[in-house]
């Protein structure tokens, strides 16, 4: 077997790696197809791209790599090698939406937030493992395969969902970064489980045309990344933000409120020792921890199967919808089908809920920076033990537990790794665990700055030893 | 009997008016008070207002001419008596919103469009009776009565609806002109089967808060006035456009699509009679007219009774809904409960399909300058012949399916009278007819332009002899 390529960002910031590239003293070409032969070898085991786009992407970094040459900067993120979620369109590549039913056309073409990556000079790999419809939070996919955790060589983990083959490219040193989606945590799941870092944008930062509508009330794309500092920098490109020279955010002084019940009720052990030791790390860093618990997140539970799937089942028209859902994963199909029997005062009712909740939430910032939690109640469970009919299942659809309030109650919010704190650190048992920051809608930035604030202080996400899947 | 004082717009228009008040020639009080005086011999008769502020009224008049003594100027309505339909809340006014089921607290307190016509200096002199939840387009209220059409002295015929006590306030002299909701033709209706001007405007283009929420996805406001001139006066005043001295548009040249079927599917003779000669007289002043089917325009039948029944039980809310519909007005209730039994999915795609609406009837607009019909299909017919268990009940619905296609497309309209063109004119017998002009999304100064233009050719709308009413 040939020679994994060290990845193009081992040490390295993106911002570095991109300045590399852009001086010449690595071209483009070469960072991708250093990316292609680490999919190349890896990707059997780590089922992380349903599709490669091997002569595309070096077509394309080909093509970047003259434009450095002629002197013409498409900005911040010129030549990044990345990875797309396949509930995206992008041209001249399958959408699959993660099922074997054909779907594309509720897809629909390539959409702005793909087109905008590409015309900041961005090389699409290919596209990553979705759970089907991203209708689901574990990474599970009975059809089209589960891609592994690579934090256990042993055994199958999943890496959570839906946006799992994003997340394990990008922990794995597959891709720069990838994108994901998250309408009840599809993106700070994946990333919490796979130790790197995500950030949920607010409802209407990001564009969603040319991506499955699962729910246009609640998606929402965003990135995952190896650092916040990185999920910085490429939020700020895509916004044309300019890139200042202001101080870093300061953790002393901040003042979070740390969430209780629900949030803590159903904690494994070593999160809720990763949770309370953080907490009290933040707190000697001159951190205001406030006690806080929200009765009303309890809520998802009646809010989000009913609007989600009637929301997707809308999507498909009810007669398409009922000729395939036999095809579908038995999972999906079971939380979809719930659409079918809702009344329209019911969907209307729970819609003008959300935005009681909106105006609930967005009181807290009135006496807090962010409101942080557990990004899950779990570490990465065998997937064995989490298929429809095994033991853990009904444990395993907790995984969204702790993300859904941010989309119901309209938030944005980042994911920041923790396992350090864990008492099993250092053992070969020990896995991920992610610290959620919720911030106000719109203020994107903001829990950006605090995640950033947090690596600064506690270090960049440890990431895993992929070289082990070659032997 | 005490004598009645004349119409504050006999044969001047509210600008003219209103430079009477500003330069002093008479105070606002003192017109107010002709009105409070009129409606106090009118009223009883007429049924148009439900509750009348004599004190309130004399009061802000007073004030407003102490602004003007000052040289304040509030801008081109500044003393403007006006009435508003008992759908919408105005401070220390009852809400009925037309019905004995207590509803104010869904109404909510006095919003940004009553609030908006207040700081323009306007009078208000009352509120006006409404169908009951504006949830009708015939006028018919069995509990809080039905205003009588002013064109009918010896019969009780209905004025159309919901908007019917504004229409009979503004036909009658009883306000300078008055507020109006439209969700399926409530503005346009009334004004039409009354004989004066209306304009349903735009979604988004007047605020709906403080207003009952019929339909959020279908409500619009807009004025009934004495004349498309007043209508372009209020409007720009409302939106603080400039008053613009350039030249007004002409017929010559425009490209109207004159609408066949279903419009004219239905029509009353008379009706058909006012609507082909005055397509003719259109075409001697150099109107292009082209004939045009909308098939789409049948879906009315499935998509509104859907949609606004779901959105006014979610209103409410299923429990309170259950427990006071008996006490609505039958037609009311029977068109309410459609909402009890629709799916979300089968809301969710009927709202998409006001979005493929939307898009096709904008194309339209490539090659018309707007579409025409008759804005009614019938004339104002006899309350008694449209109660529910009544022989013409059926056809009496039958009001509203030339008005809520433009609603559902998502289009501005104005109604323009041209009962001038009947056989019957100049008889007993001849009852106002209106000419819709229907123009694009956001085009509704465009939609009052071709009004006026039509006015200024054709001539203003007659009035009915109200002192018929006193002896």
């Amino acid at each position: 077997m040939s020679k994994l390529p060290n990845d193009p960002l081992l040490n390295i910031s993106l911002q570095q790696l991109i300045q590399k590239i852009k001086s010449q003293a690595i071209t483009c070409e070469e960072v991708t197809k250093i990316y292609l032969k680490r999919i190349e070898l890896l990707n059997k085991k780590l089922h992380s791209y349903i599709y490669i786009d091997y002569e595309g992407a070096i077509k394309s970094a080909s093509a970047i790599d003259n434009l450095i040459s002629s002197g013409v900067d498409l900005g911040p993120l010129m030549g990044t090698p990345i990875a797309i979620k396949d509930i995206c369109a992008v041209s001249g590549m399958p959408t699959t939406n993660g099922s074997i039913v054909k779907s594309d056309d509720l897809t629909g073409s390539e959409g702005t937030l793909v087109k905008r990556l590409k015309s900041l000079g961005c090389i699409i790999l290919g596209k990553t493992h979705t759970v089907e419809f991203a209708l689901g939070a574990t990474g599970l996919n009975k059809h089209k395969g589960t891609p592994k955790n690579p934090w256990d060589i042993k055994t199958h983990r999943f890496p959570g969902g839906s946006s799992s083959g994003s997340a394990v490219a990008v922990a794995s040193g597959l891709a720069a970064f990838a994108i994901g989606t998250d309408t009840g945590g599809s993106v700070r799941i994946p990333a919490s489980l796979t130790g790197i870092a995500g950030l949920k944008t607010t409802k209407g930062v990001w564009p969603t045309d040319g991506i499955f509508p699962l729910s246009p009330t609640l998606d929402t794309p965003g990135p995952l990344a190896r650092s916040l500092e990185d999920i910085k920098y490429i939020f700020n490109a895509y916004q044309s933000n300019l890139i200042s020279e202001k101080k870093l955010m300061s953790l002393n002084g901040l003042t979070l409120a740390k969430l209780g019940s629900p949030f803590t009720d159903e904690l494994d052990e070593e999160v809720s020792i990763a949770y309370e030791s953080f907490c009290n790390e933040l707190i000697k860093k001159g951190v205001n921890i406030i006690d806080l618990n929200i009765p009303e997140a309890n809520e998802r539970t009646k809010l989000f199967p009913s609007i989600v799937g009637s929301e997707i089942v809308s999507a498909f028209g009810e007669t398409r919808f009922l000729n395939e859902v036999e095809k579908m994963d038995p999972v999906t199909a079971k939380r979809a089908k719930v659409g079918l029997d809702v009344r329209s005062i019911d969907y209307l009712n729970l819609k003008s809920r959300l935005k009681e909740l909106e105006v609930m939430a967005s009181k807290f910032f009135q006496k807090y920076d962010a409101l942080v939690s557990p990004t899950t109640v779990m570490r990465a469970m065998k997937v064995k033990d989490c298929e429809i009919d095994a033991p853990l299942h009904d444990r395993s659809l907790l995984s969204s537990a702790n993300t859904q309030p941010a989309n119901l109650f309209n938030l944005c919010a980042i994911t920041y790794p923790i396992q350090k704190y864990c008492a099993d650190f250092g053992t070969e048992n020990c896995l991920p665990v992610g610290f959620q920051v919720i911030c106000e809608k719109n203020h994107d930035i903001q829990s950006i700055d605090i995640g950033l604030a947090l690596e600064k202080e506690f270090g960049k996400p440890i990431l895993p030893d992929i070289t082990n899947f070659l032997s």
